[in-house]
């Protein structure tokens, strides 16, 4: 059984800097043709000089790979509706976060007042600038994502031309907040559609696994594996695949993130064969994006086989999800 | 400000074997003048020779600290009416794990029913022995104990006579289920009184604070703070102080387990202060056990005063909660 995927997108990637960068880029670079770039580097990606150099040392790093960076700005409440205008050639987003709920977010919103952001959301709109969200509040780490949902809604009303992305969704709730607004679109991972909270912490402790927002439930993984099984036009695919090295996981106070870019079009398509639901990956992991950002791709073609792999135990130092486990399918070739 | 403590007892205790034994029993030994010791050893607990050789090697690692090891039998269903009235004088309980829900907890019951059970818990009860429970199911990591509740109640309403200890509760749900039987008892933890899974997950992952059952939520955890602060008598105060080397911990697949044996006196008088609670510490920490259990401990006085401590990085490889730390309430003198 085979599958050929055109021009595949990750709307969601942690690629670092410096050495990082330069060290895992490739394993985005040559699977996928293009993916979103989240900016919280240290310091966060906020200017378009910043914009610019990153996306360069990006290019850099992918050895010549057909694959474009979208690049993303790190939301800051002190952005001008004239800032926005000039950065918008060089940007696909605008990425928000609340301050303090990831890796590097500690520049973010402290508190989301809409009537304080209004001037910001309104040019975002005008622009056509999608605003993407790391949508939890800094409660009960179970409910951080369902208490935000509130923001999601009060954003998504009072702007309805907006186009907003909820990041990394792990709740039926959110699964089912997307139906309730025409501009609220999400983003899901590999990672949330296969894990929940027993994976991480219902056996030993698994690092690797480990991640924000945290894998949450049976009932909130199936509600997310059905609408991106089935092709829902709202979701799309974003990895979140974020490296750390191996000793900042397997530590005394480990890292959040799972990185996912060498394994996930595999896995991906792994699921959703399990699922009888193959022909729906093309939407999930590419045109849905297309549609959704109104972007064209560089045109590659990657062509996935049923054909066992073990995962490597580890990619330049950082541990993969898989990690030395199987995989019954496998990438073939890409073109 | 000081509080004098009459022979604390910790009702829940694992001391391991071997040389993990000789280098961690001591610190139980010099601040409790007993405690409940848990016999999922590899193989468990099971005989009466087990028992006594056990117990031997305990009070040898004791190195002449005033300590009573209480000593359990590890639950299984081969055992007969005959063998546990030969083991009654050598034990104080018999613990029933669910087979796999915890450390070293393979052997144990695969399912409980209650029909093909009934001789043994009747015994236990004519015979006066108290029936510790590990009440957790398999399913969702934050669910198991709600969903054992189903057990508890089963088994306490079928054998009115029985004393059974909830052991380690967690949960709001497990406070209220002590008040519905007159049979039913309960140890709490330290660390259960003062995280929530926020600790161990909410930040970057903890795997010092990782333990079974995983840490709940804030209502949870006021719950037993409620519970244990105002002296209900059905509860009583059980480390499940558990080391493990700090190269178990700090690693790719954490074992679940707190060692809190050292701190926990002094940590919990600091909790109890905080409330306004002090002179309800000796109920918790001793005199409710003395009851529920039938047992006088060896005369042991503990004087902690309010005086700040740092807590060690780790004591003989095992890192204890709060490693680093500082606590406002120090062990003075032991006597």
């Amino acid at each position: 059984m085979k599958l050929t995927l055109n021009s595949p997108l990750d709307m969601h990637l942690h690629l670092r800097d410096g050495k990082m960068l330069d060290d895992i880029a490739k394993y985005s670079a040559k699977s996928f043709a293009g993916a979103l770039i989240m900016p919280n580097l240290i310091p966060p990606v906020t200017t378009i000089k910043a914009i610019i150099e990153y996306k360069e040392r990006i290019l850099k790093a992918c050895n010549g790979e057909i694959f474009t960076p979208y690049m993303s700005l790190f939301f800051k409440e002190s952005y001008t509706p004239e800032f926005l205008r000039d950065a918008k050639p060089f940007i696909s987003a605008v990425k928000l976060y609340p301050s303090g709920v990831t890796t590097n977010s500690e520049g973010g919103v402290s508190s989301i007042d809409i009537k304080k952001l209004a001037h910001i959301f309104e040019a975002m709109s005008e622009l056509g600038i999608p605003l993407c969200v790391h949508g939890e509040t800094d409660g009960f780490v179970m409910d951080r994502e369902k208490e935000f949902s509130a923001v999601y809604e009060s954003i998504a009303s009072a702007f309805p031309k907006l186009t907003i992305i909820m990041e990394h969704i792990t709740t039926k709730e959110s699964a089912e907040l997307l139906k309730k607004y025409d501009n609220l679109y999400a983003t899901i991972t590999l990672h949330h559609l296969l894990i929940t909270l027993d994976d991480v912490a219902g056996g030993l402790l698994n690092p690797h696994l480990f991640c924000k927002p945290i894998a949450k439930t049976y009932k909130d993984r199936e509600a997310l594996v059905q609408i991106a099984i089935n092709a829902d036009k709202k979701v799309m695919f974003g990895s979140d695949s974020a490296p750390h090295l191996a000793s900042k996981k397997e530590c005394c106070g480990c890292a959040a993130g799972i990185f996912t870019a060498p394994i996930a079009l595999s896995a991906l398509a792994e699921l959703f064969e399990k699922h009888n639901k193959l022909t729906n990956l093309q939407a999930f992991a590419s045109d849905n994006a297309r549609n959704i950002y109104n972007i064209t791709p560089p045109k590659k073609e990657v062509v996935l086989r049923k054909k066992e792999q073990t995962i490597p135990k580890e990619f330049e130092g950082v541990v993969p999800m898989f990690a030395e486990k199987r995989l019954t399918w496998s990438i073939e070739q890409i073109y």
